[in-house]
């Protein structure tokens, strides 16, 4: 029998530490493509207040991919325009300036940003992770942290050499409180004071800004008549800067910005002494700034403020010996402001988690991992440069110096919501070139972007468009056809189908494929069929048996007159009728384009990260 | 202390005998109005397989009303099209013959219809129920029901004229079993062979048809080569008529017409035996009537299946001394092919519920009850109407000789579907005029239908629309500003909201209301404001304060940048620019159109089903 005192000793795939929005997203990209997870956290209880809020048109999508996005949709404030209000010295008070749409973006299937509390958001993965039997361990604290340093080992994937003592804190009396965790890899997903980065001796760069900021979640009362308060507002008040965020349930949330740092006394860490900023104290410095406006509020309608200072910080690396990773705060903090800290932090999960699975399941090598790095760093910088010249806005001196010299427009927050559109909605992301994200044909058309911004791109995201389901004249959501599930989805654009000899056309391709299959497997792909056109006479099971996985791959890019929709897939996504291959991510990225009539090209691209069925592990 | 023999006694305000589709709308719809209900049945636990399985689109709109649809949505098939195939002697088989829309009503919200099995869709309403933590008493059989025949009894809508004896089939031992209930009012909802449609006396009218017919739920293996099992399809075999219904997770229902009641022999009730009737034999039938296409399936792949013998009855009378109700199969039995019994059954629930409480709100008098037979069984003989010609088309002799006499299209059923599909849909139901549905003001313009099918009728449901909503530019579907909550709503169509005269205009419209809202209350009604245009520069603020509710009551004809949609509403609905006003139903149904400059017609219409606060009861 075990003795009480004695530690608990375990093996797990993946540990994650903190159940945050990066935590969470990892874990269940891990269970969805079959890992095995345990994901820990330091909180007796999850979050129910406060926290970030914005969820922005990508990272919605993402959630889709989970089907964990319908509660979202349902029960959140869609914000579809942000205003602006600026300080008028004739009336002393702010006036009405512009209101632009939210996402400007054509091709977000979502033209808003979600807005809810981060526990009601974290609820969402919750959920997807309880289907899988998988549930948080709360009130739970990594003691200590080794990774070996064996090279052998290391490179050994089906190895354990990291070694976690974990502190079960309210464990039930009787039972060891202490365990030891062997994982093959580990996840900090700890935020922005990460335990896990500090182990690992990863160094943050950049720096605290020179400004403190409160946030405070209350609703108005009706009395109050400030007429946006639904919308995205920035407030350019005469001594201060508010961006107001409408809320689920009729609530607000205002960031406000309080002055310099030097305007505050230093506490004893020598930072500025926050403890005298109130819930009442925000509300005053808002109802000022709202001025001819009246905003008016009750005690018990305060849900939750903090004062804090923004620190704009990215980890020098998001890996250590390529067995323990960091995401989310962890590796990259920046304003609330621009609502990308859980967004950014979910995405690094999304990107993760499909790359340790193929490793865990000896589909890939090792230096697949590298690429997680190699695309969410540089991402985490361009958010860090956003946020700078955003935050700048709010300052009133900055301001009024950007004003003077390069006039209104580009002190006004809306237009650089604009400006930065494509990288703050998520939807423009196009990742590097890498052994992942290749343009392998050299005779693939050169992308143009010009021509529809549908136009499906090499390490851009698949966007969002409506086709046919053959077998039951369903309008589909190519989205919706590229689930989160952990394989590759390989899409054959077959051109139309019309007739006998265009079945010939076909059996070409199920051919190359068939040689695919027999070196990489068949299991590590989802397999779909794209139809030009399909004639009446024809249907789904006229494509030849080595390309129909069941009866929901056949697609066609029509919809007729079974729908409202509209067709055009073909000529918005740029592939000409002759068809086209297009290897796409588990994680929804594009990952190669070939040619139908250059199949091979094909497995180079696979090799680039697959190993085949007689490659050494 | 209670001896355990001592009946319980106890009062309610509804009781519901039965839970199947009919009782749980009719529970659900009296919840949402804030009327204490309780629903018993005698089955000790749900169905989970079978019966009926398509949800049309109307009733997709009331379900999206009472905010359960989403899980229906997800979750069903959607079938999108119906095809049919027919006998060719030259292949003696069948050949594809048409493949056309299931749903051509260009309002519809939902272009398809659900399908699922009952136990699912049952499931829905349940859940709503749950939210209100009202459950169904299962294993619970009324013993007696006793109807007081005292008219100032019956008259006084406080009274408890219905005693019932419900016996608790698994009470706890030592609990009573019996328990005495008296309502106020009550529902029969306990199918074709109601208990409480006995008790009443109430006669049906029709009769059995002269066919038996088989159904039997199943997955057909992947070998099976039929191309249209995700569509509905009719097969006109050459001695039988099956239709086949895809279902949820890839399974397939098939009604498979059996033969005249004359081939089979008479059981000891004196009718049809079809006791020797087996999965296997309706497998065979169907085996053969699909060639040349194969069909296979295994036996741990049937689901369910049954025979059956079609009665067409519908009941004399819905109602009985103004205080018991009976709705769904109670009340009418039609063919399941038609796909109505379900729709049909959850619908008068809906129709009935707001109805009783608005008496046992002492909102309204007790003549409003009578609109339920008024409204609801004459729909349910035109439903059969229509079935028994649908029926028709599957008889293999009958529809030979249709086809001789009127060609071949007669026969088939995709056409018939389209005929019928006002009324099979749900969409085109048109309440006759009555006093909750009347054209008040004589001066309103005719309707012209022939305009746009969107246009408002009085009778009709509210069509489906995308609007803006003013406060955060979020594009609002009209009918999800009407939900089913037991209240009227009141649209005032207010026109354009661009200078200050105009709201000089709306303050008119708001002193009318303020004499309706003074009459009759404000608690009855759900405000809403739909503007033609708003420029920049007003908002929702701008409406006089007696026209607003809160910041979700004010919409607008145009959804501008913010979105997709495209506006044209006020066009659509058949409005004039210069406003008009109308009251809808709490079913969602257009009860009177006004124009703005008449608003006192409002108080006539209102007066004829409403109660004012100085009426007496
Ligand atoms: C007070 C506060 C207010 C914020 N407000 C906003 C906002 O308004 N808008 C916005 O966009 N962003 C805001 N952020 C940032 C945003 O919440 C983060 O970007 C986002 O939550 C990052 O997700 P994460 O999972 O990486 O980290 P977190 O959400 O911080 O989650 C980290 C998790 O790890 C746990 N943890 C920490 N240390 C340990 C340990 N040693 N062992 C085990 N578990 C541990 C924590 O309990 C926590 O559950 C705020 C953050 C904080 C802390
Ligand atoms: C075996 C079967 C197969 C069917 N197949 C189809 C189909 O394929 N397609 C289709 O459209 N329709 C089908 N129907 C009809 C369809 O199910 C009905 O139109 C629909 O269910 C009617 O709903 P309802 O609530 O009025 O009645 P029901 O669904 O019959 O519900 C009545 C409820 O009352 C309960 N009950 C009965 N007697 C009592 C009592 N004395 N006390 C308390 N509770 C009682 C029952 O247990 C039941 O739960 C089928 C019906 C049956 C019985």
């Amino acid at each position: 029998m075990t003795s009480v005192s004695a530690p608990l000793e375990s093996l797990i795939d993946v540990l994650v530490i903190g159940a945050g929005p990066a935590g969470l997203a990892t874990a269940l990209g891990l269970t969805r493509a079959g890992i095995k997870v345990r994901i820990v956290d330091i909180r007796a209880q999850r979050i129910s207040v406060g926290h970030a809020d914005g969820i922005m048109p990508r990272t919605i999508e993402v959630l889709d991919s989970y089907g964990v996005s319908n509660e979202l949709i349902r029960k959140s404030h869609h914000v579809y325009a942000i205003s602006n209000y600026n300080y008028d010295p004739s009336i002393d008070g702010i006036k009405y300036a512009s209101r632009v749409p939210a996402i400007n973006e054509p091709t977000a299937r979502y033209k808003y940003i979600a807005t809810h509390n981060q526990g009601f958001i974290e609820g969402l993965l919750l959920a997807g992770l309880e289907d899988a039997n998988v549930r948080v361990e709360q009130a739970c604290k990594p003691t200590s942290l080794e990774l070996s340093s064996c090279e052998d080992e290391l490179k050994d994937h089906a190895s354990y050499p990291v070694k976690i003592t974990l502190e079960h804190l309210s464990a039930a009396p009787g039972t060891p409180s202490s365990e030891i965790v062997h994982a093959r890899f580990i996840v900090g997903a700890d935020g922005a004071h990460s335990w896990v980065r500090h182990m690992l001796g990863i160094p943050m760069e950049g720096d605290s800004t020179a400004r403190v900021w409160g946030a405070i979640d209350f609703t108005p009362l009706p009395s109050s008549n400030f007429p946006d308060w639904r919308n995205i507002t920035t407030v350019n008040a005469a001594d201060t800067g508010i961006m107001l965020i409408p809320r689920e349930c009729s609530k607000v949330r205002l960031y406000i910005e309080l002055g310099s740092v030097d305007e505050f006394e230093q506490d004893d860490r020598g930072r500025p002494d926050t403890s005298k900023i109130t819930a009442d104290k925000l509300l005053d410095i808002a109802k000022r700034a709202f001025k001819p406006y009246i905003l008016e509020t009750t005690p018990d309608k305060v849900e939750w403020w903090t004062a804090y200072i923004i620190g704009q910080r990215v980890a020098t690396r998001f890996c250590d010996r390529g067995r323990a990773f960091i995401v989310g705060d962890a590796c990259h903090t920046h304003s609330p402001k621009g609502g990308q800290g859980m967004n950014a932090s979910m995405n690094d999960g999304h990107n993760l988690a499909w790359k340790l699975a193929h490793v865990l399941k000896s589909w890939s090598p090792m230096a697949l991992l590298d690429t997680y790095e190699a695309e969410r760093r540089p991402f985490a910088q361009e958010l860090i440069a956003f946020d700078r010249w955003y935050a700048e806005g709010f300052n009133a001196e900055s301001r009024a110096k950007l004003v003077r010299e390069k006039g209104l427009e580009v002190a006004l927050t809306g237009p650089a919501f604009r400006t930065f559109s494509a990288l703050t909605t998520g939807i423009g992301i196009q990742y590097a070139p890498s052994i992942i994200t290749s343009q392998v044909s050299p005779t693939v058309d050169v992308i143009k972007t010009e021509t529809s911004p549908f136009t499906l791109t090499v390490g851009k995201r698949v966007p969002p468009y409506a086709l046919m389901r053959v077998a039951d004249c369903r309008p589909i959501n190519l989205q919706d056809a590229l689930p989160s599930d952990g394989l590759s989805k390989l899409i054959v654009f077959a051109g139309p189908l019309t007739s006998l000899e265009e079945k010939g056309r076909l059996a070409e391709v199920e051919e190359a494929l068939r040689d695919i299959f027999h070196a990489f497997g068949t299991d590590k792909f989802r397999l779909l069929v794209i139809l030009s056109a399909v004639s009446d006479d024809m249907s789904y099971k006229d494509v030849p048996v080595g390309l129909r996985k069941d009866w929901t791959s056949i697609l066609v890019d029509s919809t007729s007159s079974f729908s409202n929709e509209s067709g055009g897939a073909y000529a918005a996504f740029g592939i000409p009728v002759t068809g086209k291959f297009v290897a796409v991510r588990p994680d929804g990225y594009v990952g190669t384009i070939i040619e139908l009539s250059e199949m091979r090209r094909l497995d180079d691209y696979l090799r680039g990260w697959l190993l085949r069925s007689s490659d050494p592990l």
